[in-house]
């Protein structure tokens, strides 16, 4: 299929998905368009050509077959909270969204698993865990909203991937249909399994290219004892990485995070949350770790007395109780939702940790060489090596001369993001936002490998087409 | 190419290896045949036409492209320590040995990374760690001789894959040379990288068959403090599963192995290691935990009496030295290496751990109704579900006789194994052994997806040929 747009009459695929869902689960109105058709991204006009809601795997499975059989394209659809567009329907596509396929079920409390529609929410997952005294590690700020479907389509990472992981790594189990409208049970659950290609692995991740998640087998692991927060100010970003250092060698870190006084000031006048302390610091760190008992906050304060007196913290507070934590927690996790309002082009960059001091310091020259008017706000995941480029939109500019100039920018971030072997979506996926950089991250024989992966799971080309890659 | 062997002269391809390699590195000798021909299964007469030797990955290039001209097969040796025949050449292959690519470099302390030839012993790269104070955790039996590379082509597993996983959970990137002679850097050691499909995961454990991993970039960690084990003694096999599910749920360990009480006799008498305590009981559970501090003990203790109470355990004994740590544990892993003697048939098979009571009682009954005379030497790693079934060649039976026999009990055995959706090769891998029941564990679509997906990385077929697949 070489277009996204279906040749196939309109009432045709319509009435081929009624006969599959029924007239209530197919929906055509434009409100469900519009809210439907595409994600957190707002730079693509929604155009879908229908929503369907299955029920149920074989529903999803049905509905594939019948885009192969009506050659129409499949957009899926998760909580729509993606960055990259890889939930845009712009173009005439069936967007088949997993709001109903909600259940979970066959929790073992050995196994510590449980299987999941696709659209079970993050939060509601994270919950389920913590009924049955077990924890659900992944967290990111759209929790609240975001399904596991899509979290596993995009291999979600947050705040948490330094000590627990992405996405990845607590899919036990995936029922997907391909492309072609067959349904593979991947690896089953099993914690150990080399009986052939780990086919699981390709589809998480994949953002929908190659089918749809429909079911996933998801692990669970002991809830962390006692988290305690560290917010440590730094002079300069080259403390950040000492204390980093420090800190990883000696104890067992479950975040790592670091945003600017930029960052903080925004935060803090948006929130009305107080301040870490009262010295303002170019940079802070976020440190969580468990405290497992005595000796290991012990450890923790020789370790910050240690930075202090190498000259590397300026000043520090810990948290003391839970509504502590999750203040210092929210001086970093508002900024998303705090900077929203200045219209923020925003990257999702990353390199290997050490080499993050020069690839940061390469990228503000650059940014402030060519726009010195733009304010940057930088936060992000140091424990993985994963920064968050914000550009703010000057109130001079209009939001479309902003982005085209930050479009000018990207080019050179990415030619940073290259020399330095980094990648250009660490976290949010490729879609549509992304895909014309792919080549800044990934060899023209990767990506030529990766169409070919796609023909064999997709040989219509009926799965999220244009995502990725053309 | 329809088969494994060469339609071309001998001559015209060792002259062509002979070029790229130099006549030193290029080996037709019948002692290097026998060598590099095979692994330790030693069910298939090796029959290779030449061993190459390559330093580089350009040489590694050369051989590949020679292959697809010239149209010969690759077998891809690392340490031969294989147990499914991944590594076996009996067909007049070319075995491309990684010997000679055994250099650790480019180490960094912050990222914890260092890169390795695929001919990096895995004790090798443990030394490594552990000389810049970190440790690599993926460790076995074969330690001693097995690479890296073969390592992540079979993603190997082990004794401690509870707490630290898989080879894959290591492997931060990966240069593979592609059956077609594309050089790909997937992954580059990012640990956020979600710019498109993840093509490393695709290699991991694909047995050679779709390229030659050719140079890892292995992810290390901090060392664990204070190793301890507990060995306990359990009635019957419901009292291992309620012990693991107590200490589980309550701590953080490193391994849960299990064996019984047979294994130990052999062990014992083999060995001359004392028995872990005087009471012989049906089974053994082996646990290992950090003791962190004292507080970590106590609990362990408190557990272990909690267990006594419950009348699930007999008795136990606690490590307090790191000899009687290695003493215990050579216990559970000097098992195989004991029992050689009796010419075993292994199985290495999987289930979810929740149903690893009933597939054990299950195939227990068969091979007991089936073979009365047959003696069973369990052991395996309860923590992952993964059981080790032995069965030992009574002296009455002639070799071939005996692996006829167990051939018939296999089919069984893998029905059991499907029936449970288990897998039916937890981590030795497919390569020729088992490739006759792959359908035992993955679907006629899965296996026809895998055969499509070799055709895109190695459209000619020179790689590792009739391994995992006809």
């Amino acid at each position: 299929m070489s277009s996204a747009a279906s040749q196939t009459p309109r009432d045709e695929i319509i009435e081929g998905l009624n006969a599959i869902l029924g007239e209530g689960r197919v929906r055509v109105d434009e409100d469900s368009l519009q809210t439907f058709g595409r994600d957190w991204t707002k730079a693509w006009q929604p155009a879908p050509l229908a929503i369907a809601l299955p029920k149920s795997v074989d529903e999803v499975q049905a509905v594939v077959k019948l885009a192969n059989q009506l050659n129409f394209a499949i957009v899926p659809s998760g909580g729509r909270t993606g960055l990259s567009g890889g939930a845009v329907a712009a173009n005439g596509e069936v967007v088949v969204a997993f709001d109903l396929m909600n259940q979970i079920r066959d929790f073992d409390p050995i196994d510590r698993t449980a299987v999941c529609g696709a659209g079970v929410i993050t939060e509601q997952l994270q919950h389920f865990a913590e009924e049955q005294g077990l924890f659900y590690p992944v967290d990111f700020a759209s929790a609240g909203s975001s399904q596991i479907g899509g979290n596993i389509a995009t291999n979600a990472g947050g705040i948490k991937v330094l000590r627990w992981g992405m996405t990845r790594d607590w899919v036990a189990g995936l029922t997907v249909v391909t492309g072609s409208g067959e349904v593979l049970e991947l690896n089953r659950g099993l914690l150990k399994n080399n009986a052939g290609y780990d086919l699981r692995q390709l589809f998480i991740g994949a953002e929908g290219t190659l089918g749809l998640i429909v079911e996933a087998t998801m692990q669970f692991t002991r809830p962390p004892k006692d988290l305690t927060a560290l917010v440590l100010g730094v002079e300069n970003f080259d403390g950040i990485m000492n204390l980093f250092n420090r800190f990883q060698s000696q104890m067992d870190l479950t975040a790592f995070e670091f945003f600017s006084e930029k960052a903080l000031q925004k935060v803090v006048a948006h929130s009305g949350l107080p301040r870490p302390f009262e010295e303002p610091c170019p940079y802070y760190a976020l440190l969580e770790f468990e405290r497992l008992n005595d000796e290991v906050e012990a450890q923790a304060m020789t370790l910050f007395e240690d930075c202090v007196e190498e000259g590397w913290v300026l000043d520090g507070v810990m948290s003391h109780s839970l509504e502590q934590l999750k203040n210092l927690w929210r001086l970093r996790e508002d900024i998303s939702e705090t900077i929203s309002q200045w219209t923020p082009y925003k990257n999702d960059i990353s390199t290997v940790i050490s080499k993050v001091p020069g690839f940061l310091s390469d990228v503000e020259s650059l940014v402030n060489a060519s726009y010195p008017d733009f304010e940057i706000i930088w936060f992000g995941h140091i424990g993985d090596g994963n920064l968050h480029l914000n550009i703010l939109k000057p109130d001079s500019l209009d939001k479309e001369t902003f982005f085209a100039q930050c479009g000018e920018v990207s080019k050179g971030v990415f030619d940073i993001v290259q020399r330095y072997g980094g990648s250009v979506s660490a976290e949010h996926g490729v879609g549509l936002l992304k895909k014309d950089y792919l080549g800044y991250s990934r060899s023209a024989q990767e990506v030529a490998l990766m169409k070919q992966v796609k023909q064999v799971f997709d040989p219509n080309g009926v799965m999220n087409p244009g995502k990725i890659f053309d």
